[in-house]
C-alpha cells in the first residue's frame, strides 16, 4: 500500500489494527496528515470522515459501545482536540474505550506563535485513563502502554499526542505487517477475595437485602443472575431501562414511579440492612436521596471501576471483582431469611404500574401521552437511544419493553452529544433500527450529528418540539422565580430546516391520530436511505401541568 | 429587586457590575440557576440566552473583543463547561478578557456517581489565566484575584468555578449594592527599562529594521506611530489585515503577496539586522519561515503578553512594555542611516501589486475572484470577519481597505468558532455592518451561531460553497496522496436548510453577474430583520488551480 513515509505511524496502525480495532474517525486537518494517509490506506480500517470534532467523538463512543471495541478518533492541532472533551469526558464515566490521536507540533513550536497550537499535553486529564506522547518507534513502551489501558478493565478513553515536524505528506510503498497481539491482564477473581467469608455473613444476616442496578449494557449473565436471585424473598431488586435486565416479575423496573407511590412516613420500612450497587449511573435521582437519608448498614459497590463511588454515602466496601461471580456465589448460600423485603417493594411496584396505566388512559396529547404512543408502537428489536435532561426521566416511568435495548449518555448525563452518540451506534449495527428519541434542544444542540453521508435509514429520530427546556417540567422551582422565560428558553428553530441541511426525510405530527399514523411510517416504511426525523408537537403549558398531576395521582392511589 | 437568596452571588453580580461588566451569556441549566436568576435580575446587567456552550463562549468572545470589557458566561456542571474550552483557549491565545462561571456540585458530591459531574477544577488549566473557587463571602479573596487578572494586562480568560447545594431557587427581596471599583495595577512604563540606552544603541546602528506587527485592534496611536516610523529609510514595515494599521504608503501591507516576489537567491537581501515584533499572531507563514532562516542579529518583543513568543526563533529579548511607547521614543532619535531597506521591502510589495492587478484582470469566476469582488463592494465601515482555514489567507491577498476593521480567530486559528465570535461581536455594535465570510466547512460547523433570536441586519455571512477543504489549494501535499478525498471532503450539506432553521434570508449566486447583483443586496438593502447570508458557488479543481498559478505569476513577473 502507498501509505505514509512517517514509520511511527505505519507502526502504529499495525499495532491498533493487530489488536482488534477497526474504525477511525477522521477530522481532516493538514498536521494529521500522516495519521489520515496511514488509516485511509490501510485494508483493515474503516475510516469516517466527520468534520466537527464535538461530533466525531462522541460518534466514536456510539460505535465503542455498540462494538465493544476501541474506536479511535483523530484530528488535527489546536483547538479541534478540545472539541473532543465533552466525549471524552463521558466515555471516562460510562467507561467506555475511546482512543483520542491528536496530531500536534513539535514541543518547540509551542507557545511561539504559530497557528493551531496550544499546549496539548495533559490537556484532558481531569478525565482520562492515561496520557501519552508517542513521536517516534522508540516511544514503543507508551503505545503498550495507552493500548492496556484500552483493552482491560476498568476501559475508558486514552490520550496519545502525536508531534510531527513537517513535511508531512510523504508516501512510501510498505506491506500490512501483523504484530503480536497483547495480551490481556488477569482480572480479579472472586477466590481472591480475602473477606469472602465475612460477605457471605453479612449476607446471611441481612434480612433487607437491595441490589441496585446502575447503566449497563445488555448481558445475559447479568439477567440470569439477577433473576434467580430475585427469587429470594428477602430481597429487592431494582433497576432501570438503561441497566438492561430482562423483565422479570420479581425485580423492580421503574424506579421513580415506585417511589412516587411511597409516602414520607412509610420510608423507613423500605430501607435496606444490605445495599449492593452494580453497574454504572443510576438515572433516578428519588432513590438516590432515599438510601442517603435512610442509609443502609452495609454497602457493597462491586465491579472494577475507574472511580471509587459511594453514591449513597452509606461507607460502600469496594469489592473489585465481576458481580456476576458475586451475585452467583452468594445464590448458592444456604439461608432461610424471614424477610418479605422484595414482596414490599414489588408490591409497591405493581400498585404504582396499575395507578399508572389508570391515569394514562385519562389524559390528552402531551408530551406523557407521546411516550406512551412510541413504547406502543416501537418494533420489539430495536435499540432505544434516549437523550438526557427530560426524555430519559420520561422513559424511566415506562415498563421496559423485552427485546428492547435502551442506550443513553448516562455518564455526565450532558445535553451535548446524543444524536452523535446514537448515529455512531447505528453505523455499527446497520441490520438494526436505532431509535432515537431527543428534546429540541438536544436536537439542535448537536445537529452536525446528520453532517455527513454515511447515516442510513436504520436511524430514527423522534424529536419532541414542546418549545424547550422540558426538563424544567420535572423541577419545582423555576416557575417559582421571575426567571421561567429563561430556563423554558423557548426556541424557534424550525425542525425541518436541519432536514433540509442534511438531507434527512421528514415527518410531524401535532395529535394522537397523526402520531399513530406516523410512528407507523417512521418505524415500519422502508422506501428511503438516509435517517428520518419526526418531529411530535406538544404544549409546553399542558405538559408540565400533566407530569405533575401524574406524580400526585400515583400517590393518592397508593394512600 | 427579586434575586436569589445566595448572598455571596449577589454580591458577585453587584461585584462584576461595579467593575464595568454589562453582558452575560447564559445557557440554561439548573445547577447555574441561582447565577441565572441574579444576573437576569440585576438592571444593569444584560443577559443573552444561548443554548450551546461551544457557541456561547464564542460569542462572549466577539463580544468582549468589539467593547474590550470582559464578557462573562454562565453553564451548569458538567460537560457544559467543556464545550466552553474551544473559545477559552482562543482567548487565551489572543488575550481577550472572557470570565467562566460555572455551577458545580458540592465538592463532596463530585465523583459519587451523581449526574452532570466531573472533576471542573482547573480543568482549562492549560489555558487559562487563572482558575478559582468561589463558593461563600468568605472567598472574596478569589473574586478579587479573578477580576484583577480580568482587567490588567495581560488580559485572558479566567475560570471561577461555583459550587451549589441545593434547593437552588430560592429567591429574596434585595437591591443593587454599588462596590468599590477594584484599582487597575501599574503598566510598566518606558522610563523603567534598565537597558533603554543600550536599546537606543542597538537601533541606531541597525542599517536594516524591520517592525512586523501581528493581529491587533484598530488603534490611532499604533497607526500614527507606524506612520511616523515609515518615513526612516531604514525601516521595513510588515503588517496584516489583521494588523489594522491604516494603509499608509510605506508600509507593506500584503505580505504573502509579497514575499511571492521574492526570488530564493536574492533572500538575503531581505533580512533584517533588527527585527521589532509586535502584536499577537502573524498569519503569513512564509514570512515566519523567512525570518528563522534568516534570522536577525537582534530581535525583539515588545509588548506585555501572556506568552513570551520567540516566534522568529532568534533569541528574542523581550520588553514588557507598550509597543508604541518604545517606537515613539525611537522614533525620536536622531540618527542618519545609511540604507534603503524600507524602500526595498515597499518597492517589492509594490511590483507584486501590479502583478495581482494584472493577474486578477485575467481570471475567471473562482474563489480568488470572488474575493476581488467582495472586496470591491463592501462599505468601507464595515466590520469584516474573516474565518479560519482559506479565507483568512485569501483575504491576506488584497490591499486592506481603509475604514475597514479586520477581525478573525487567529489566537489558536481553529475552524470551530467564527461565526459564533461574528455573530457575538454583531450584538455588541449594533450600528455597524459586520461581515463575515466563511468557508462552507466553517460555516456548518459552527451554524448554532444563528440559533437565537438576538441577531440583526447588521450581521451579514458570506458562504463560499466550493465543496469544501479550500485550505487545501493552499497546500502542496494533498493531491500527491491517494487521500485527496479526504483532505477536499465534499459535504453535500445544503446551506438554505441551515437559514430555514434558523429564519435567516438566503441569497446565491453562481457567477460574476449574480454575485455583484447579490452583494449589492447584500450590503444596500435594508428590509430584513434577520440575518442574511450569501452563499456563493465556485468549482473546487478551477479554484486550486486559479490559486497556484497566482503565485506562479507573481513570482514570474518579479523575475
Amino acid at each position: 500500500m502507498r501509505t505514509t513515509s512517517f514509520r511511527h505511524i505505519s507502526y502504529l496502525v499495525d499495532f491498533l489494527v493487530s489488536n482488534g480495532i477497526e474504525d477511525v474517525i477522521i477530522s481532516p486537518g493538514s498536521r494529521n496528515a500522516p495519521l489520515i494517509i496511514a488509516f485511509d490506506a490501510h485494508p483493515n480500517i474503516k475510516t469516517h470522515l466527520i468534520h466537527d470534532e464535538r461530533v466525531a467523538a462522541f460518534y466514536a463512543l456510539g460505535m465503542a459501545d455498540a462494538s465493544d471495541k476501541p474506536v479511535a478518533v483523530t484530528c488535527t492541532s489546536g483547538t479541534a482536540l478540545l472539541n473532543y472533551a465533552p466525549a471524552v469526558a463521558e466515555a471516562y464515566y460510562r467507561e467506555v474505550p475511546l482512543l483520542v490521536l491528536s496530531a500536534d507540533r513539535p514541543e518547540e513550536l509551542i507557545d511561539q506563535g504559530d497557528g493551531q497550537t496550544i499546549r496539548q499535553t495533559e490537556v484532558y486529564r481531569n478525565f482520562i485513563v492515561s496520557s501519552h506522547t508517542y513521536s517516534s518507534l522508540n516511544d514503543n513502551g507508551e503505545l503498550e502502554k495507552a493500548l492496556s489501558n484500552l483493552i482491560n478493565l476498568p476501559k475508558g478513553p486514552v490520550h496519545i499526542n502525536l508531534p510531527f515536524e513537517e513535511p508531512l505528506y510523504g508516501i512510501e510503498e510498505r506491506g500490512v505487517e501483523k504484530l503480536a497481539q497483547q495480551a490481556l491482564k488477569e482480572t480479579p477473581k472472586l477466590n481472591g477475595l480475602k473477606n469472602l467469608n465475612q460477605l457471605e455473613t453479612i449476607w446471611k444476616n441481612s434480612e433487607k437485602k437491595m441490589i441496585i442496578v446502575g447503566q449497563h449494557n445488555p448481558d445475559p449473565k447479568w439477567s440470569n443472575v439477577l433473576q434467580l436471585i430475585s427469587n429470594d424473598p428477602s430481597v429487592s431488586i431494582l433497576v432501570e431501562n438503561t441497566s438492561n435486565v430482562q423483565n422479570f416479575t420479581r425485580i423492580c423496573h421503574n424506579i421513580d414511579r415506585t417511589l412516587a407511590g411511597i409516602k414520607e412516613d412509610e420510608l423507613e420500612k423500605f430501607q435496606p440492612d444490605l445495599l449492593i450497587s452494580i453497574g454504572g449511573a443510576v438515572v433516578s435521582k428519588r432513590i438516590k436521596a432515599l438510601l442517603r437519608n435512610y442509609k443502609a448498614k452495609n454497602t457493597w459497590r462491586v465491579g472494577n471501576h475507574l472511580i471509587e463511588e459511594d453514591t449513597y454515602q452509606s461507607a460502600a466496601h469496594m469489592i473489585h471483582i465481576e458481580p456476576t461471580d458475586l451475585l452467583q456465589h452468594l445464590v448458592d448460600i444456604d439461608q432461610t431469611p424471614n424477610s418479605n423485603f422484595g414482596s414490599l417493594w414489588k408490591q409497591r411496584d405493581f400498585l404504582s404500574q396499575e395507578a399508572h396505566e389508570r391515569y394514562m388512559s385519562t389524559i390528552p396529547f402531551s408530551d406523557l401521552k407521546v411516550f406512551q404512543q412510541i413504547f406502543d408502537l416501537i418494533p420489539d428489536n430495536a435499540n432505544l437511544h434516549m437523550a438526557n435532561s427530560s426524555v430519559v426521566r420520561y422513559c424511566q416511568l415506562f415498563n421496559p419493553i423485552s427485546g428492547i435495548e435502551y442506550y443513553s449518555n448516562r455518564g455526565v448525563s450532558g445535553i451535548d452529544g446524543s444524536s452523535s452518540t446514537a448515529a455512531g451506534f447505528s453505523l455499527k449495527v446497520r441490520d438494526k433500527l436505532n431509535v432515537l428519541i431527543s428534546g429540541d434542544i438536544s436536537f439542535f444542540y448537536d445537529s452536525n450529528a446528520f453532517w455527513n453521508n454515511e447515516l442510513g435509514d436504520n436511524l430514527k429520530v423522534i424529536v419532541i418540539s414542546n418549545g424547550g427546556g422540558g426538563i424544567f417540567e420535572f423541577i419545582a422551582g423555576p416557575p417559582s422565580t421571575d426567571q421561567a422565560h429563561v430556563f423554558f428558553a423557548e426556541t424557534n428553530a424550525i425542525v425541518q430546516g436541519i432536514c433540509q441541511a442534511f438531507d434527512l426525510n421528514y415527518l410531524v405530527a401535532e395529535n394522537e391520530i397523526e402520531l399513530n399514523d406516523s410512528l407507523q411510517t417512521l418505524f415500519y416504511s422502508s422506501e428511503n436511505s438516509r435517517p428520518t426525523i419526526l418531529e411530535i408537537k406538544t404544549q409546553q403549558c399542558e405538559n408540565a401541568r400533566i407530569l405533575t398531576s401524574y406524580f400526585e395521582y400515583i400517590a393518592e392511589q397508593n394512600a
